[in-house]
Parts: C-alpha cells; structure tokens; sequence
C-alpha cells in the first residue's frame, strides 16, 4: 500500500475522486485537521486557525505514515522531512513552489515536488487580457463620463497590430499568448534560454533570451510578466529595464512581486513613461497602506487571487494529482516536477 | 474614364493611395467641401458645419459627375438620387449602411450600395470582450477596495467553461467568437437562417435560428448581440426575450439599439435578472440625460465610438475600398454589397 496524506483542505467530492483512482492507495485525511477554506477551494485558510493540541498529535501521526503529500502542510515545512519521514513526493497545490520546498530542505534530497502549474494559467491571463483591453478602449474615461452624464464621441484603442512582450513562457506566459494573437497583436517572448527547436515558438512571432531582456521590452506597447519568484528572476525588471520599455507601454504583473523593483516601477508611472499597470503580485503583500501604488490613478490592484476561482481550479486539481498518482504507481515520470535547480 | 467623387473627409495618403489604384480613374475630392474631421478617421464632422453657398454649389457640381461616391455625402441623403444622376456604386464608410441607403432611395434602384463590415469588427469585439472580462474578475470590486486601500483576498472569476451567446454571426459576431473561444468560452451562435454547411459553424459549437431565440439565450452565461438595425431585427430582445436570458447573465450590445426594448433591458438591469451591461448603441443617440442607464453602477455605456480606432480602421477602409476599385474596373462582384431586402 501507498500512503497518501491531504494535508490541506479538500472537499469530499476531490478526496473521494483521489481514493479511486487505485486499491493499492491508503488515503489518510482529517477535515478537522487541516485549516478550513476562507472560500471555495482555498488551501491556506485563516492566520489565526491553530490545531489543538490533541489534533496536532494526530495530525504528525499521519504525516509520520505519508510516502506521498497532497499539500505543504500548513505550520509545518522547516521540520516536514523530520516529520513525515517516509515522504518519498510530495504535490504542492501552487503553480511556483520552488520558495516552499527550499524552506522544506527538499532541494537537496530525493524527495519529488510536484507543482500545480498551468492550473492557475488561465484565470491570470485573463486578469492580463482584461487590463490590457480595460487599457486600450479607455475604460476609465467611459467611467469618468458615465458619471458626469456625458456623450462625448471620440477617438477609442485597439490591441490590434500593438506588440505584447511576454516574459516568460512557461504555462501562464503561454495562456496570455494564446488568447491575445486573436485579438492581432505581435507576441515577442523572453525566456531563459532559446533554441530554433523551442515548443516556445508556437507561442510568439519572436523569441529573446533573458539576458536580451531589455530589447525586447523596448518593443513592446504591453509588458506582460509572468516569472516565477527565483534568485535569478530577482529584480530582474530593475530601473534600468524599466527605462528600456518603450514609452507608453502597460505593464502587467502575474508572476511573482520580487521580479519588478517596485519603487522604480512606481516612480516609471508617475512620470508617465509607463502609462498604467496591473498587478496582481507586490514586493511585499499585503501590500501596505503606505504603499504609493494605492493613490495612483492608472494602477488596478489585484490582492494576489485572481486566480482564485473555485469553478476550475478545483477539478483541475484533482483532475493533476490524480493523473500524477497513475504515474506514479506505474513508476512513470510524474507531470509538472519542479527543478531544484531552476526553481520552477 | 470613372470619376470617383469622395465625398466624405479622407487624409491625403488615403486619396493618393484611391487615385493610383487605376488610370483609368478620375478622382474628385475637394477637402474644404466635406466637414473636416472631429478626430482622426471621422467621416461625420461636427453637428454644426455648412458649405457656404458657394461651396455648396461646387460640391453639387462634382457629386453630378459621380459614377462612384466614396461614402454617403452629409448633407445629400434624401436628394442623393437627383443630384447624383450618374450614380451607379457608393461605398459607405459605415458597417450598416441598409437604413442611410433606405433614406437615399437606393433600394428600388439598380445603384449597388457597398458598406464597410469587417472594418469595425476588431474593435467593437475588443469592447464585448473587455466587458466580459472585467465583469468576471470583478474589477469594479477591486476599484473600490483599492480606494479603501483594503487588501481583501477572495473568489474572483473566469469565463473559462462559460456559455456565451453571440446573436448575429456575421463580420461581428464571429470577430467576437475568435477572440472568445481561446478563454475556453462555449460558443452557442444565433442567426437568421442556419445550414448544416454554413460557414458560421467554424466559429460557434451550436447555431440557432432566430426563431430559437430564446432557447439560445437561456444557456447563456455571457449575450454579445452584434444585428443590424433593420425592421426584422427591431425590439427582437423585447421584455420576454429578456426574460428567457439565463438569470445572473451579463449583457453586451456592439451592434444597435433599436434591437433591444431598452426600458426592459433597465428593468432587467434593476431586479438584478441581467446582472450587468455594456452598450455601445442605445435606442436615442446621443443617450438622453434622462435616461436611467447612466446611473446604474452595473453599466458601461461607450458613445457609439468604441469602433473609432483611426490606427487601423482607416487603412482598413481604404483597402476595402482600392479592392472594389479594382473589382468594378474589372466588372468583378463587389466585396460587401448590401442586400436591398436583407438591409445588410
């Protein structure tokens, strides 16, 4: 038998998906246990949620019995391989878990990560979509106007023959793509590394390398950025590469909040240079009060759950974990298996 | 020779561009002739421009010598027939043209009228397109908490595995379904007549006929209508059209407003059976100041001008137009013909 513990919340329905998918798996889950959602198909729960101290003791029983996670288990990551000792895998439920495993000391051993990444690609596009498009047909002026009662005809925006730089072309990266081609804009990507053979090419009309970051956003009438949090990927959009954007660009942020030097970025929309932005991730969150991005007009604040919708990503979490515990009785690769050198 | 007479406002690149299509051409336009432009690519010009007298008898002077017009000539629709003897083609710079040729006589003669759809189409699905994305990630809810400065994680939303409903599948329509598909949107399709070969099956995962209106409507999460103005389609979204729209469905209208029983649709809006709207044309334009429209918080209203977007409609229009050009030369079919009965 294979222990598998969920060590987060999941509705009956999920847990029972999980236990059919093979007799020679041993599911352990505790609803009371684990943290309960703060809303449909949250995992993380409330700040102030503790287990008793009778719950705790159950809780690291079945943890000790785990050779396979469903989950980070919440309050327990700096001790998880002391704790769960047998775990062989474990399955994150956030697209970008390579900070998590690193606090885990997973990085160095042979315990597998698994990511749920792609899951949450769609529902980040779309946050993409809708402000690059809220941007361009001037939604704010048409509010502005509602308000006073004015019809005043004039010109409007297309993203049509604009050009989209996205950095970044894994799974979110390739969502935003995919859905703003149709609309006739030009997909320049940035990523890590590329070869004439690249899947990535499918994706976009031109390819850059990191390291030509600031060539392609000079290019660029939208900037989307779609990294994930990494030493590498640290700061990378800095003053500089800020100044290389093309004047007049948006600028839109799903990936991670320590990819953008946020005073920078603040300091480029002030002046104008970037004309507005969307973000959806921040240097440090919850964002602070006495952050300046909350007081300027051309910004949509988004408190990192755009993602959140209950609607798809649960199936499409289950429907991933399951697929990996098929594999991963059979011995086959598992889907989504984080790089520990990469990070994601 | 042909003479063209353009009797609506063109930048210079455009008319040379008209006049090098043929020899065989004899372009007229005369700038201070037709109303300048309010802004970049308008056709219409301000509500209180005349010809002098002078001007006046100088412009009647060319539109007599037109075989072709390059666009309806303000000032000369209901006389265009007698003024303009030798009319045998007028291109419109309009997408609907079937109520402006009605005016001018033009259906009971054997005058081929030609109208600009397709031109529009981007820019009027960006509108359906920004309307439905940030009603689905809720982007009124993060302007207000922005304003508060409040950071409040939650459930947002996707149209992913929604139903969208688009009546009319023509230029528009299918516009609307290209950029809709690739969010992972249903696309249910209506239209006046449905064949097992029709072309509009590339573009929708089911087709209605009109007269299965209301079956459409009620699967449908999102409703994009996109018809013409033309007897057939008057008040077709009456009260009990509405009323067959799925409850909590959002509404969008690019196409015009005489389609739908506005007072019905501000009720719908009310009761929260429509849970919001945005709308491009309305039954009276300019919307009166009475109208309840403007003050409801779930309404987007654009003044029929979201389709203004002079850096590609211009030359769009111009290619249409050269293309004709050359196809009349030739004796070819026209491109965009209007159908005297259809309207459209």
């Amino acid at each position: 038998m294979t222990t598998v513990v969920i060590s987060s919340y999941f509705e009956d329905e999920h847990i029972q998906r999980i236990q059919s998918v093979d007799e020679r798996l041993n599911v352990l889950y505790r609803e009371d246990l684990v943290p309960p959602p703060r809303w449909e198909a949250d995992h993380i729960g409330p700040a102030d949620w503790r287990r008793t101290p009778e719950q705790e003791d159950e809780f690291l029983k079945m943890l000790a019995e785990a050779e396979v996670l469903y989950d980070f288990p919440r309050g327990h990551i700096r001790d998880l391989l002391s704790i769960a000792p047998k775990l062989r895998w474990i399955q994150g439920s956030m697209a970008g878990a390579g900070e998590v495993a690193g606090k885990a000391g997973l990085l160095e051993t042979g315990v597998t990560v698994t990511t749920a990444s792609g899951v949450y690609s769609g529902p980040l596009a779309e946050f993409a979509l809708m402000a690059m498009l809220q941007h361009a047909k001037r939604l704010g002026r048409l509010r502005e106007e509602k308000a006073a009662k004015l019809w005043r005809q004039g010109i409007s925006g297309t993203l049509e023959t604009k050009t989209l730089c996205v950095v970044g072309l894994g799974n979110i990266g390739r969502a935003v793509a995919v859905r703003a081609r149709p609309f006739g804009m030009r997909v320049v990507g940035v990523k890590r590394t590329v070869r004439d053979t690249d899947e990535a090419w499918n994706y976009a009309d031109e390819l850059y390398e990191t390291a030509d970051l600031n060539a392609a956003l000079g290019a660029a009438d939208y900037v989307v950025l779609t990294l994930p949090g990494t030493p590498e990927t640290r700061r990378l959009l800095d003053a500089n590469a800020l100044a290389s954007v093309k004047p007049g660009a948006y600028f839109v942020n799903i990936g991670r909040g320590a990819v953008v030097d946020e005073a920078a970025l603040v300091e480029a929309l002030r002046s104008g240079w970037i004309l507005g932005a969307a973000l959806d991730v921040f240097e440090e969150e919850p964002l602070p009060k006495e952050s300046p991005l909350w007081a300027l007009e051309n910004v949509i604040i988004s408190p990192h759950s755009t993602d959140v919708v209950p609607e798809t990503i649960n199936t499409l979490q289950t429907d991933l974990f399951c697929d990996n515990l098929r594999r991963y009785l059979a011995g086959e690769p598992l889907v989504n298996e984080l790089d520990k050198k990469l990070l994601y």
